[in-house]
C-alpha cells in the first residue's frame, strides 16, 4: 500500500491538514453516491451533503462533478504493483486462488463501492470501460498470465477478466444470491480453480 | 422460435400490416440506440430517425421513451423454453458447451445489442438488473442447474451467472480481445469446462 492511497481509513484524521480531510471525505463520499446512482444521477449537493461539507467545496477542490468523478472513480483506488505482488507471489500454481483472494478482499473493503461506480457510469463515460480495460486487463491481468508463462497470455488475460468481471458484477452490481453474500473462503475453492485453469491449464484444441 | 419473437429479421415487410412494421423498425433501433447511448442518452428523436419514421410514432405507439424501453430491452427478445430446450437437449454433460453455443450464438446476432442495452441501461433502471436476475438467473440458470442434477442448485446457477454475464460483458460491452473477436469454436473449448464444472463438477470443500 502506498501512504497516498484513497482508501486509507481516515482514522488518522487529526493529523492531517483541514483540506485533505474534506478532499478525502468528498472522494469517499462521491464513490458512494456514484455507485448509487450513476454519474447522471449523483448531485454534487447529494455528495457533498454524506461528506458533511458545503457543496462549494466540490468546485474548490476539484473543479466540479467531472473533476471528482475522475478523481474518485477513474483513478483506481489500491496499489497495482502491490495487487500484482499479492497474485504472483505464491508462484504459478496459486496463481487462481491468489487471484479470487486479492481481488475479493479489497473489492468488499472500500473497492466494491469503487467497482460498483465505474460500472454504473459506463454508460455517461466511456473512460470508465477505459480504465477496466487499462487497470484490471493490461496492468493486473496481462502481467499476471506473463508471470503464469504459459502460452496465449492474451488470451488466458482476457478469459480471467470474463471470470473477474462477472464475479464482480454478481456480487456487487446484481447482488445475486447466495454468490453475493458468500464468504471468501467460499469462493476461493468454487471460482479459483477456472482462474488456475485460464492461467496455466488446457484450453482445449484451438485451429 | 415463436412467432412473436421480437428479433425476427424483417424480411417478411410486405405480408404485415404497416402499423406492426414501424413498431418492429422502432423496437430494433431502440434496442441499437439503448445499447450505444444508455436511457439518458437515448433521444426519441434519434430511435425515429435511425428507425426511418416520424418522432410522433413513438407516442403513437408506445407512449413516449419509456414504453419503447420497457417493450425493446425490459421484455426478453428471445424465447426463453427454447433456450432451456436447446441448453438442456443433450444432457447433464453436454451442458457446459450447450450453454456457451446457446447464448454466443443468440447474443452474436440480434441479441448483442439487447445485452449491452440492458447493461448500460442498469444506471438509470433497477429494472435492467431484475430482468437480468429473473431471466438469466431465475428462470434460465436456475432451471438448467435443476436439470443437471448435482448438489446445491442454486449455487450452481449463480456460479454459471458469474461466467455468463461476464462473457457478455468482456465480449460485447468492454469488446476486450481477443475474447470480443474470436469464433464460437474458440470459446467454446476455452468457456464451456468452467460451465460445466459449475453445473456438474466438484465444487471444493465447503464447510
Amino acid at each position: 500500500m502506498t501512504a497516498a492511497n484513497d482508501s486509507t481509513p481516515t482514522r488518522r484524521r487529526g493529523r492531517r491538514p483541514a483540506g485533505e480531510d474534506t478532499r478525502t471525505a468528498l472522494v469517499e463520499a462521491a464513490r458512494a453516491v456514484f455507485a448509487e446512482s450513476g454519474f447522471d444521477g449523483a448531485t454534487v449537493r447529494a455528495i457533498a451533503a454524506r461528506a458533511g461539507v458545503d457543496a462549494a467545496m466540490v468546485n474548490h477542490w476539484f473543479g466540479g462533478k467531472e473533476g471528482l468523478f475522475t478523481k474518485a472513480v477513474l483513478r483506481v483506488p489500491f496499489d497495482i504493483d502491490e495487487v500484482l505482488e499479492s497474485v504472483t507471489a505464491g508462484g504459478p500454481e496459486n496463481m487462481g486462488e491468489n487471484m479470487v483472494r486479492t481481488f475479493v478482499s479489497r473489492w468488499d473493503g472500500a473497492g466494491g463501492e469503487y467497482f460498483v461506480a465505474l460500472i454504473r457510469s459506463v454508460t455517461s463515460h466511456d473512460d470508465a470501460l477505459e480504465t477496466l480495460k487499462k487497470v484490471l486487463v493490461s496492468r493486473i491481468l496481462n502481467a499476471v498470465a506473463a508471470h503464469a508463462g504459459s502460452d496465449r497470455p492474451e488470451l488466458r488475460a482476457a478469459l480471467c477478466a470474463t471470470q473477474m468481471i462477472g464475479l464482480g458484477m454478481t456480487r456487487y452490481v446484481a447482488r445475486l444470491e447466495p454468490v453475493a453474500s458468500a464468504d471468501i473462503e467460499t469462493l476461493v475453492p468454487t471460482v479459483a480453480p477456472t482462474l488456475q485453469r485460464y492461467l496455466t491449464g488446457d484450453l482445449g484444441d484451438l485451429a
